[in-house]
């Protein structure tokens, strides 16, 4: 029977009816077990890479828990696939790398079908090809009572970017627009409430209106485009992170980290119209989210001023939003309104 | 306070009061950030490793469930954290691999001190200075209900050993003796059980007895003294796995995936005498642990006929049980009582 109209039937399959060796092989058949610098992937004790691999081997891993990062009454699992992969694969551009591997172990309540884990892997596929990296394995095991999802990346740079080489003077730069994903979850949330204390059987709330600030919750999409451009332009930024912790936590961290302060303007953050409207809707002021709001898979980094005109011919989706300056000046934002706030 | 009499008062502290950024500082506080082949650990959005790296990297990954692959009735958190660490270097030694860093993903309950979880990464740390890896980083979530530590390991190796390289007439053999972890396991969970049903408060039995098993069981050791001496005495192993998965099990995939059959002697098989008494107070059969008891952190390895001897005289602790045989011969053991039963 093909995938969807299997989907539509809503079979569910409880995993010990097949067992862990045979979803395993499920999983298996759908990457390679060989690839480019993969020399073998899934089914023996470890992965295998290439010899003599060029630049700086980068490692990082992330872990979601279900009920406290991800609420699986809202979050299609092949959502949460793509999702996951996109964020940790966020934190290898952050270093100015490229995501080659990943690996991701699983653990599985009983509610979680064979079909559920086909489609968390369809999401995973999906950012694999998507992102140009390869699943090279992972395990799997049950839970009690939630689902946790650790996904590990490996990487390389050929020159790494630091969090800690801003200069004062140093143009900070944001890539594409701030606060839609944790906007998205206050929909998604507000959703979940109203159908919690409704009488209705299904969540399938219209979100039409909400589509973009959704989109940037529950799929996110990491920026190796912007990794790839400043390869091009031969530009190494002089310090980077991403902005999944949420802006002034971020900027904080890189400031302190570069021994400067810094100076942005509330003006010039990138924020999408759909996101504004959303924050309307929610009755929420708008810059709550832009400054504080988690899970945006954007990259901020500082350039020197000359390389800001030369990057931004090759690569438009970014923004200036302000300038490292001396330690002692402190993390400031120049609010709308012309007032110097500190950022924590 | 010092470390030892604060945990004697069992000082409860929640992680909430102190929060995230604290935790992680407090860990990271106990690693090097920089270490050899390590340009930058725990402290960015990845760990950097050093350029021009040789041989094979591996990357493997393991994940425990609180409540299905641990028990925190009965498992210490150091013991835990140390566990955790050699199951998932083993995996790299079973390559013929030297494990050289680990990333530890934890999702956390509130029911975790923050105390508890320096109890965790002393057992890490022990870990790490035995087998001589470095934690690069990882990541910490809340947990709603249960626990959970994923493990992910990057290791090298010049010359990587699969599973499918046996060829027959190769010995088989087995480093340390088998059946121990499982059967430490039955008596943990026995002594459990007794607890649940009587009037004490606190679960402190008389382990004495057991101590080999109950050893084998919450801090199991890698082999990587094994892997050490097959460099030194420069022999490959034609195939190689490790034992976590039971050896009834692990013997079929590594024939399988070698296109071999084999013939293993019962009587061969070794064991320690303390698991044999162990086995015998629980009353049950000792091949039952022997070939399909878990979580035995031993190696299994084929050998041509003269690396025996010449292992042997270096490397002590293992012994041959068997012949890799033709296809047709089937996966086979011959019991002590001389019959040949195949083994699935």
């Amino acid at each position: 029977m093909p995938e969807a109209s299997r989907m539509e039937q809503n079979t569910f399959t409880p995993i010990e009816t097949i067992g862990r060796k045979a979803l395993i092989s499920k999983i298996a058949s759908r990457f390679e077990r060989h690839g480019e610098g993969l020399v073998f992937g899934i089914g023996d004790d470890a992965a295998v890479l290439d010899t003599n691999r060029q630049g700086h081997p980068l490692l990082s891993s992330e872990i979601y828990s279900e009920g406290v990062d991800f609420d699986l009454t809202y979050t299609p699992l092949q959502h949460l696939g793509f999702k996951t992969v996109s964020m940790a694969i966020s934190d290898i551009c952050a270093m100015n790398g490229t995501p080659e591997f990943i690996l991701i172990n699983l653990s599985l309540t009983n509610k979680i079908s064979v079909e559920m884990v086909e489609l968390f892997y369809d999401g995973v596929k999906r950012a694999c090809d998507q992102y140009g990296v390869q699943l090279a394995g992972g395990d799997l095991a049950a839970a009690q009572s939630a689902m946790s999802v650790s996904v590990m990346v490996y990487g390389s740079a050929k020159q790494t970017v630091y969090r800690s080489g801003a200069n004062a003077g140093d143009a900070i730069c944001i890539t594409g627009d701030l606060g839609g994903a944790s906007c998205g979850l206050m929909i998604l949330l507000r959703e979940k409430l109203h159908f919690d204390s409704s009488e209705e059987t299904v969540l399938d709330p219209d979100l039409t209106p909400f589509e973009y600030v959704v989109r940037r919750q529950l799929v996110p999409e990491a920026r190796v485009d912007c990794i790839k451009s400043f390869e091009t332009a031969e530009i190494v930024p002089t310090s980077m992170s991403d902005i999944t912790k949420g802006l002034s936590t971020t900027l904080n961290e890189m400031m302190v980290a570069s021994g400067t302060g810094c100076k942005i303007f509330e003006a010039a953050l990138p924020v999408s119209p759909d996101t504004r409207h959303a924050a309307d809707e929610l009755e929420k002021d708008i810059d709550t989210f832009l400054l504080y709001g988690g899970e945006d898979a954007e990259l901020i980094f500082t350039l020197p001023e000359e390389d800001v005109k030369k990057f931004s011919d090759l690569f438009k989706d970014f923004v200036v939003v302000g300038k490292v300056e001396a330690k002692s000046h402190g993390i400031k934002m120049q609010t709308a309104e012309g007032h110097l706030m500190t950022l924590t």
